[in-house]
């Protein structure tokens, strides 16, 4: 979230802000919470516009941490996490997938955020550009503008089979500065995932031009009836120019936590744990140890994330069949958002405004997730039913 | 810390480590941890290399987290930091200073670290340079080549008196891509402070450039015998360009939570917003309530570490003024360390590998706290007395 941002245009021309990067002052400021501004937190609001669900950690997680502050556990650990968490992570990974992953391919990071920061880093600076498969979480394209790349948009086809990835339009994209391509797979906020023969054909690619691959896989476990999506990792050598995003936010439900994991070559530890050491200095340390009780103990619940994600978002998807200005893809495998397209709405922004003064209900807008989305909406459907079926039912006359 | 660092030399050269940024790979990869390598937890090791004490974090501070957990305040929240946190930190150092602090001028970071991160990435960029008043800390300068800037080094003078600061150095190594001035003050390693009038007049010197001061007050509540040390924020205007850095660890014994602030001018608040938005998404929010149960509750406790830092340093001190090779300036008067010359040492890394087969006692090398301090070691003094006196006895024969 964020402050509202009322201060923004208004700051005098006097102001500090003109001594920032020019970089940075071309960039905008705005994102979901600046468009929600004052009516976060506001009871009479139901929210559905951040990518976050109602249910709360549950209580074992937090009890181990409590039990590693009291351990004595408080004190700088390992830059590329601690020994136990990296180890749970290859034990969980390698039970995951069909190839075990190694723990010296696992970087604690400090959530999924952080993972894609490093990744960005470590590839990307100034005059460089990362193709973006979109629609997509916009804080990938965020970062790589932060560090003075250009994030360079090649948007996912809709067709009536759902959203497919053209490769002709990534090879299209690319040029001698490509440093990496990123996608996510199951998408936020499609839900769309990328089948692995694509991913693959992606890769090959990449690997013929020594380009990155970059895969955000933090909604690989709330795929609806399956265990797991497929995993690039189960297709690539160890020393190939892979990274893959994880986090523990959505499957364990534990956003505000700040934790997650870089999946990448052997041989990079040691340059990560030099660039955690210049950014963070490494993650909270007990709160690493939090992490090892959500892997060793947290199947249960994740699969409880993932069914409860299935209902929220087939109320809302069953609900939207039946708004007249809606148009709606297939019915979403994974994630926890229904993205859907509305007749008629020419500013996505403007229509979240004003249906979140019509109906109290917050939705995200559309351009956020690429330039080709500006006549989308998003919601998170990762709700309780009945709150659910109130916003529903709130935005029907709206809609329709 | 850091992992042993063996494998980085015998890397492959089709490793993926190969398609990380040219700027990157040049980095060295060496730092206290990697020279401490396998020793690191070995308890018959003393470990006086690292910039963290002994003291366990006080029982109520990580009562506080796990009571904020339990409250459910373990989902997303404002990327400037909570408005209780932002809150508390103005009151303290409304309280501290002389003038005050508005809580606009403050945003939570993931430990001083983070703070420094967000510093130099608003402000430099490839081909720009920071100046770094040295010796001190080396993970600025870290950062500074992280972002692919130039670490300016001007070394402060050693006299009889201490150490001090020649603003002509300061002003000589300038030149039209310096965008900024970073100092510590108290400083680590030397425990030196520069003279607030030679802060005033360096800030009149960057604001006469446009150039970026950034003040790293960490060990300000470390100064023995006081309160605190002087501060720039009383001497800046709101919109200068002055940065400050602080941090929970040092003060509040809480090094591997990774909690700290930056102080800034107000302008500045929505833009760090969205630079923490693309690289961390926000602080942990149970942390966060850590955090302002220290700040409300904790000054008994940091006026105890900050005698147990004095009598530390003094034990220390008086049993290196013993040692026939060791050469002293004015005991310090403030921080957590002594730093000492050795005399015909011309490694440091080299001496801290020797001295610890020999002694079995931790040292960090000079040459990490910049270009003309290899011929120094350095010891952090924040250890029970009783360990202290061992490690200077099992010092003694190595250094005399």
């Amino acid at each position: 979230m964020n402050q509202p941002q009322a201060s923004v245009s208004s700051e005098p021309r006097t102001s500090a802000l003109s001594g920032a990067r020019e970089n940075l002052r071309r960039m905008p400021l705005e994102n979901i919470s600046t468009v929600a501004g004052a009516a976060i937190g506001d009871p009479s609001i139901i929210p559905l516009w951040f990518g976050e669900g109602d249910l709360a950690t549950p209580a074992f997680i937090g009890e181990a941490m409590a039990r590693a502050v009291r351990d004595g556990h408080t004190f700088y650990t390992f830059q590329n996490g601690v020994p136990e968490l990296r180890k749970a992570l290859s034990d969980y990974l390698t039970g995951l997938n069909h190839k075990p992953v190694q723990a010296d391919r696992i970087t604690v990071t400090g959530g999924g955020m952080a993972a894609i920061m490093l990744s960005v880093q470590l590839i990307a600076e100034t005059g460089d550009n990362i193709v973006v498969i979109d629609p997509v979480w916009p804080n990938i394209a965020g970062m790589t503008q932060l560090v003075g790349a250009e994030a360079r948009s090649v948007r996912m086809d809709q067709g009536p089979g759902g959203w497919s990835l053209d490769l002709d339009k990534v090879a299209a994209a690319m040029d001698a500065r490509t440093r990496g391509v990123i996608f996510a797979s199951p998408a936020n906020p499609t839900g769309a995932m990328i089948p692995i023969e694509t991913q693959v054909a992606l890769l090959e690619m990449c690997r013929a031009r020594g380009v990155w691959v970059i895969a955000d896989e933090v909604y690989n476990r709330l795929v609806f009836g399956q265990r797991a999506a497929p995993s690039i990792v189960d297709h690539a050598d160890p020393e190939d120019r892979v990274l893959v995003i994880n986090s523990f936010s959505k499957s364990w439900a534990m956003t505000g936590w700040r934790l997650g994991w870089l999946t990448h070559p052997p041989s990079l530890g040691p340059t990560l744990a030099m660039m955690i050491q210049y950014t963070s200095t490494g993650v909270t340390t007990p709160l690493q140890h939090a992490g090892v009780a959500a892997v060793r103990g947290g199947e249960p619940f994740v699969a409880e994330v993932r069914d409860y994600c299935q209902a929220g978002v087939n109320i809302a998807y069953d609900a939207l069949l039946g708004f007249g200005r809606v148009r709606l893809g297939p019915r979403p495998a994974a994630g926890m958002y229904v993205l859907f397209e509305v007749e008629g709405m020419e500013d996505s922004r403007e229509a979240c405004l004003s249906t979140l003064r019509q109906t109290q209900v917050g939705l995200a807008p559309g351009y956020f997730f690429g330039p080709g989305s500006n006549g989308f909406l998003r919601l998170c459907a990762a709700r309780a039913p009945a709150v659910l079926a109130e916003a529903m039912a709130r935005l029907a006359p709206a809609l329709s």
